[in-house]
């Protein structure tokens, strides 16, 4: 795309500075239109070093209200702690909410292209980059995000003239590192890696838009028309369905929950000698796991009452305190509410060596969510894909990811529910949104069947826990996780 | 503290285990009781290296709810990034919510004395953090935190004995480092050091602890009493008043808002012209303020419709987009509800270097919250002072603080509100709210009033702008806000 990038003849000055000034103004109105329809809007700017990124911001922005835009500065290079956490996390929990605009200083596409123009990412890697870089893009989009993506583009000699000229003042010179001038010194190495870079990820989604940089009053008023037409499609797409990919993930068999017999249970000295014994074991794998810096996401999904608190417990109590964190996944706040709906999930993935245990899940959006009418059926029925895709993402970046549901019938759920209300020191844990809940029994079920079904994929496939004995519930659930943390240890 | 610590007589291992036992059930019942009074807990952990926090602390919560607690792990030394922010910063912004416990494994008193024991923190420095903590920890009580501080003491020998044990265990040994045994080669320097902090922050608000550490499963027991005890003294105390204090900070003196002259102006030349120079000075500064890592908060109070927006929108356009951020501050969420109310502007402090303008502030406390009923009389009466303490901090370290409060009367206001109501461009900003809140001008303006005289610091001033004429206001902010950084860069 770079290679053959055609530049387009540049306007005259007089022109240039008409368009300019009705472009801004235009993008005034814009962002109070955005704001309207409440949709997000996520502009990356991309492209050779010095090619006046910064420059162009500041005059792209000047007729926005800086109360509904932000800036987010990337280092190509990601900090210790963001490098212990997947890929696309350091940009995930940067995401704009609803009706606002974010601005990317760079963005995944350096990360990539600075290593790879090294030699320093093999095909391998830098295919399953691409593969989370456009999975990531269209979902946000798919999620009503409006992404636009622009390269500035200036050729070998304008950007050494550019980094000579910034290096002799002395009020600019901090500004021109070593980097810059490998980046010149190899530019056709760049460039092929810069162009390879935007082919594969130029899909219509977020397409890219090339901008001849030579000259940044031209090249702002380039970017000010794309991301005003931009916005003139998003706000007539507004509200329009995603189209539903087929599912590419490898699924194992499930079986309907009416089927599983829940008449298992376990004695009371065989729960104490197994309990002892796993704790010891997992103690021991939370040293191991920690040192290893291997992270570890466990999530916990089940009927009201069916014993969820209780099994959680049983797993952290071997655990070391400072190595985990247990997340209580409400409904969602308004800030979270304003953005993707994994965006409150992306922020509580834990930092390689730790422990996220989720009681309720990013499950709820084909679960609550899709009952209660909280999204659009196109939502939750996309949401399948998103999820297999999300957790793809976790596992593929080294995380164990350990999905459980914890399985109790009707009549169980009633005598739970009655004792918790007729037991004061209980009581807390029993609202009317549970009694509701449960009249609508049959319907989740038939939602939980579909989940299971579409979302146990061979790489985080669902552990069903019997839990009409809660202890045999427990000791099942201690036995799949330090399973799971062995096989970590030994990969 | 430390050096006249008499040990108790450790009782009989029978004795300990029933005792464990019941504190242990008791903590978990202690639990739900802070969950329904909506108390937040912080435990602090502090003490010598290898004094068993760790495995107390794992004892500790072993009958607790996993799902209303955490534990925050700092290191005695901040990041880079921590460190482009106030002292207090990385602690504040992981307090917990009411009805959340958070275990702090160290906090900050170990930043200050392990530098403190190297000889790298003088009196003045040293002093300085005391003053600091003993206000946070202060302020936190009486915002309704409970926190509990505990030393884990151990003598040389033993330290250096389990030291030699953890080292020699291949399991264990990347446990422990040079600070370890530094600290116990020069231990008799570290006693000094930290009975002196002991000492010096032992307040009735939050008063220390000591634990005899030698035997873990005591310690334990030791640490479970007093948090039931101080659960039981929280829950008791609930609600009451804290007492007020008297400001210590030098005031300037104000002028009422009703006798502040709003019949300034500015010609159109002039405006232009000065809009002009003032933003050419303004883009230079944001630059030298870059590179001298200097942070800076802009804080904009005003009535509706004073022209806050559009009088940002000027600072702004002088500035890179990438050094600076507007905050506009609205109701708080949830769980910023659920915090000390000036958490969520401690989350929002920029790292040094960065500028960040605040469009309203925590200054709502005693204006909207105040008037509206939001918190309690104690409450607002309180922030003052608190407040103060609060910007306090800030400029000692370093921050730039700038307050404006924007000045219209209530004939401008009324037009401006039916300028908007008639223009469909405008409607957005104006709500039934604005017009609801311009009911009660005269009470806001009485609050306001307080609010200018009780906290017009000498360190954090006021500036009044006179915006009925916007322009007028526009260039006295720019001139104020050039002059403040330009002090700045010369210090």
């Amino acid at each position: 795309m770079l290679k053959d990038f055609a530049r387009a003849n540049k306007p005259e000055k007089d022109e240039i500075k008409l368009h300019m000034a009705e472009e801004q103004a235009k993008l005034a109105t814009n962002q109070m239109r955005i704001k309207e329809a409440k949709v997000p809007v996520m502009v990356i700017f991309e492209g050779w070093g010095s090619a006046g990124k910064g420059s162009v911001l500041s005059r792209v922005i000047k007729e926005m209200d800086p109360r509904f835009f932000q800036v987010a500065t990337m280092d190509a290079k990601p900090t210790e702690d963001e490098a212990r956490h997947p890929f696309l996390w350091r940009y995930m929990v940067e995401i704009p909410e609803e009706g606002h605009f974010k601005f990317f200083d760079t963005c995944w596409m350096e990360e990539v292209t600075s290593v790879r123009a090294r030699g320093e990412l093999d095909d391998d890697a830098y295919n399953k980059r691409i593969d989370s870089i456009n999975m990531c893009e269209r979902q946000l989009v798919d999620n009503g995000y409006l992404v636009m993506k622009f390269f500035f583009h200036i050729g070998q000699k304008e950007q050494r003239r550019r980094l000579d000229a910034l290096k002799a003042d002395k009020n600019t010179s901090w500004r021109v590192d070593d980097d810059d001038y490998w980046e010149n010194d190899h530019y056709d190495i760049c460039l092929n890696v810069n162009d390879e870079y935007l082919r594969d990820t130029n899909r219509s989604s977020a397409p890219w838009y090339i901008i001849d940089a030579r000259d940044r009053t031209w090249a702002t008023l380039q970017v000010l028309e794309f991301i005003n037409r931009g916005i003139d499609v998003a706000i007539h797409n507004r509200g329009i369905a995603a189209p539903l990919r087929q599912n590419v993930f490898p699924l194992k068999k499930t079986i309907p929950l009416a089927r599983i017999p829940l008449d298992k249970t376990i004695t009371d000295d065989e729960y104490h000698t197994q309990l002892k014994a796993l704790h010891q074991r997992l103690d021991e794998l939370h040293n191991v796991i920690y040192r290893m810096r291997i992270p570890v996401v466990i999530c916990y999904e089940g009927w009201d009452a069916a014993g969820k608190g209780g099994n959680i417990k049983r797993i952290t109590s071997a655990l070391d305190p400072r190595g985990y964190i247990v997340h209580p996944i409400a409904s969602p706040e308004p800030h979270e509410k304003a953005r993707h709906y994994l965006w409150r999930f992306w922020n509580r993935l834990p930092k390689s060596g730790h422990i996220a245990i989720f009681d309720r899940t990013w499950y709820g959006r084909v679960m609550v969510e899709r009952l209660e009418g909280f999204c659009s059926e196109n939502d939750w029925q996309r949401a399948y894909n998103e999820i297999n895709e999300f957790e793809k993402e976790l596992v593929d970046s080294g995380v164990v990811v350990i999905k459980f549901w914890v399985q109790i019938d009707s009549e169980t759920q009633l005598a739970r529910f009655t004792d918790r209300q007729n037991t004061p020191e209980k009581q807390w844990k029993i609202t009317e949104e549970d009694w509701r809940n449960r009249e609508k029994w049959d319907q989740y079920e038939q939602a939980v069947d579909e989940m299971l079904r579409k979302t146990n994929t061979t790489f985080a496939p669902w552990h069903v826990l019997e839990s009409v004995d809660k202890r045999y519930a427990r000791i099942k659930a201690l036995r799949i996780v330090t399973e799971a943390l062995e096989k970590a240890c030994n990969r």
